[in-house]
């Protein structure tokens, strides 16, 4: 059996640095080949960053990746890498994945395949490469790339790769995350391996990107499907495995780019290249944090502010904000009103002590009063009610958006999936903020976040009566969310069919829901959409998120 | 000559209001019955309206659209009419263009280029049409169908179809509104008619649907591209027009389907097929009403509220609301603080009596001092700054809000294309609202627009002091925008660059701007990007508006 080692150098890049991404590549490939690689290959698109999105309209902004990737050229040696740019011209962008070696882009693959669904948009940037496929000798191994997408359909130029003499074949990726979409990816391409009977190694980026999180885990399988190699989710990561390659694999019929020879040098030993797993709630937990350290880092923001009312949407938010960026980063205010119950500031108090964070309480009554004596000509004879709620749910914006301001820290908002998606939520309220954490995580979710941190933590870090209470908003008297809602566990239900599936109204009652239940919510789905559009982005960790996922018109008369 | 009626039936549908547009067409098609038309066009995506972006994603709406195609060839006779609608399977959708006579679709064009630039995705919904390509014998004339995009190029089906022994060529369209496009589209539709040596009937649909306003300007050129017909800019209309085709035109060599046979009974005479064009500002005030009107009506408001500043911005925003939805629907106030000028106040109330609307007067300053009091605590030893002036402008966003909860008016958010360029406008403060007017008029051209209307009205409607006097936002003592900001005169020319043009900062540079103004500016657009994500959706009337043209990262480190 002939080898070849290979590096899965699984970086975290920022969009739009060129020179920080390019750095950072070089920075992998020294560590690489340190670790005796024979190849070091990076994620799709990594020198700018994947998606740029708009960026691309540039012609200068593509000038300059040019010139940062040979600037990457100039820092390789011996040790080819494969890293993700961007080639052709502008109007005919392609999506492509560089050979370098020696100081020189030996070989170029351009993506065949591109997603223009869910949250893709790449016909809207990349033409389709249709240059003669080739194949990469190095250190005589011949090395077949392929770009994301290109490896997800049963058929697709791996199979004239592979029949055209690949031993191996190596896939950039920039995948996002989607609960258990790491499982999937795996499954996969053992299946393409085994198809194909050829290794396949997988990189993936890592990172948060708005409401992207990129979650790594990067891989490799051999010929039968078995993984060999794998790297940690949501983390930075450079490992290198040893492929083996049949020696039969006679001749091939694509041409084959001579790269580089084989390494005579003897090289450290490869130990443990697989890193363990992590799936559930964990992994869910963990995008959540990577996604909002990542939004405040690349944004500049090191301090992150939040309402804590003692419910258990804020409190799953500031557990999320302590493991992303730490206590001392971290600040609570509770803002009581004439409404809000003992237990709310003593649950706020409690948690504050657990996570270690400091709180400050500022009572919204002043502002609240002032702005009902204010009202109050335009409102004669008109009863209390909606207006009154709103009102105190803003001045809560505003006191969280006045302390941002002061002190730049960002305000994280705290509403989640099923608030938004009915628009059980205040607009310029409770909305307000620069990044929401637990805006893809329906309610029921959100609960079973709160007892894995109790868990894993094996104490009581979320207070158990936050867990036990009945949701209350808390802007009227013993008000309670399910006086204006179902219960979450059949509003979840509905929503996951409605926002996630794609049904309809009929089509959700032809299931057995109850039909006024039906048209009642999904109704206050279509009608929140104007003040979906005014949130703030956050993770997306499902396969539909709010956001770039779902994009549904507001003018809009279907029901 | 033999020659051919055709009603051009320029429609104002309602996205997703299936069983409305049906109902609608329907009656459009018995009154071109009755003006003698021998076929009437409708709009692309007539049947669902266009764009009915994610939508297409439920596949019960497919079948939906279906069904109601089926409903509208019911209503059809012996005229025969073309509509725009979809067809396929999910998965596999196409945008198609039916061909419906006595009951039945006796044929189907498919769109063969779908655009996925600017504000179009239609390659995340559709895939191209590839049926071999035919013609439809209409009362002895072959007619050609085409969608939209298809004629665009100088090359594509239309072409073929020429050649192939087409004697004119019907294109139905969805094509949004920038400034002076309806002149570039009679310009090139006259130069694909002279290619060809064909007459062209282009039918668009007229409309506001979101963030954008269709125009309508449906027109014929006959085979030397003169103009024959044009139907008004930005309302419905339906009009018929006799179109001549040569009688030597020889036979076909595409396949004809035959549709309907020559009419014998007499005909009324047909007057004044081409309708007046307007341009220039009255054009681009046109669009900011019909926009904002579509907006209120399809999504269920009747009355709108305005903060009414004195400033050139709530102006004219309070002159398009009036004609837009009438006096007796506009609802003004005026929100002084300590900071507000006299001439703010009174410039106010003179707009408002100028336009018949109400307006009442609601100071700020009870709530403003309520906040700084609550915050005192927090801001010790902390100047008065960007926090307070925030505090002031979100005071009147919460009373904007609270009369929107209370009446059910909607907010009329009143920035302009440059303050939101740059961020000079706070976020949950003068940006809350339903719908932003202006919001794709840079500043120097909202100048325009009111002289316009002082032209238009031969008197000064919008107040000459509101014109002269210096912008401000009036939040501390005697600011004024030119403080913070470069004269408009040169902002608005660096972001048309920069926001437009797509030119990077060192271009700009390249071009001679300033580099410390440059850099300083391209730097305020970066940053701002997460506050016009929170900002409402407005008329688009440029070729790149803030929205779903312009798709950056807020992450983004590209300078």
């Amino acid at each position: 059996m002939a080898g070849l080692r290979i590096a899965l150098a699984q970086m975290n890049p920022v969009v739009g640095d060129l020179r920080g991404n390019v750095d950072r590549a070089l920075e992998m490939y020294a560590s690489a080949v340190d670790l005796g690689a024979d190849l070091v290959v990076f994620g799709e698109l990594a020198i700018c960053g994947y998606p740029p999105e708009d960026l691309l309209l540039k012609p200068r902004f593509v000038a300059d990746i040019d010139a940062a990737l040979r600037r990457f050229a100039d820092g390789i040696g011996t040790c080819p890498a494969v890293i993700g740019t961007v080639t052709g011209t502008p109007g005919a962008l392609l999506n492509s994945a560089a050979v370098v070696c020696d100081g020189s882009v030996v070989g170029v693959y351009d993506k065949r395949d591109l997603p223009n669904y869910a949250v893709f948009d790449e016909r809207r940037y990349f033409r389709s490469g249709d240059a003669p496929l080739e194949l990469f000798e190095v250190a005589g191994v011949r090395v077949a790339v392929s770009i994301c997408e290109d490896m997800w359909g049963s058929i697709g130029p791996h199979a004239d790769l592979a029949v055209g003499g690949a031993q191996v074949i190596v896939s950039i990726n920039g995948s996002p995350y989607h609960h258990d979409k790491d499982t999937e990816r795996e499954e996969m391409m053992a299946g393409r391996a085994r198809e194909l009977g050829c290794p396949v190694v997988y990189v993936n980026q890592v990172g948060g990107q708005d409401e992207l999180v990129f979650d790594g885990g990067s891989f490799a399988v051999d010929a039968t499907g078995v993984l060999v190699a794998r790297s940690p989710l949501f983390i930075e990561d450079l490992r290198v495995v040893d492929i083996e390659v049949a020696d039969d694999s006679g001749d091939a019929s694509l041409p084959v780019v001579q790269v580089s020879g084989a390494k005579e040098a003897p090289r450290p030993t490869v130990t443990d290249p697989i890193a363990p797993a992590i799936d559930g709630d964990a992994e869910l937990y963990e995008a959540l944090v990577l996604g909002t350290r990542d939004y405040c880092r690349k944004n500049g923001f090191t301090d992150v502010v939040i309402g804590l009312s003692g419910g258990i949407d804020s409190t799953l938010v500031a557990c999320v904000a302590v493991d992303a960026l730490g206590a001392d980063h971290v600040h609570g205010v509770a803002m009581p009103s004439r409404y809000s119950s003992d237990h709310s500031l003593s649950d706020a108090h409690l948690l504050a002590a657990n996570l270690e964070v400091d709180i400050r309480t500022i009572s919204i009554e002043p502002a609240f009063s002032a702005f009902e004596s204010m009202l109050e000509e335009s409102f004669t004879e008109r009863e209390a009610g909606l207006t009154q709620e709103n009102l105190q749910s803003r001045c809560r914006g505003q006191i969280l958006m006045a302390l941002s301001n002061e002190f730049g820290w960002m305000v994280l908002t705290t509403g989640n999936k099923s608030e938004l998606a009915v628009g059980y939520f205040t607009i310029y309220g409770d909305s307000v903020g620069g990044y929401a954490v637990i805006k893809d995580l329906l309610k029921t979710r959100v609960y079973d976040l709160c007892r894995y941190v109790n868990a894993r933590d094996a104490r009581e870090t979320v207070p158990v009566s936050v867990i036990d209470k009945p949701p209350s908003a808390e802007l009227r008297p013993d008000q309670r969310d399910d006086q204006s809602l179902p219960p979450y566990d059949v509003l979840d239900q509905i929503l996951a069919g409605y926002v996630e599936r794609d049904m309809t109204t009929d089509e959700l009652i032809e299931a057995g829901f109850d039909p006024d239940i039906v048209r009642r919510v999904t109704r206050l789905v279509d009608i929140a959409e104007y003040k979906r559009r005014q949130a703030p982005l956050g993770v997306r960790v499902t396969r539909k998120a709010f956001g770039r996922d779902r994009r549904v018109p507001i003018t809009n008369a279907y029901r």
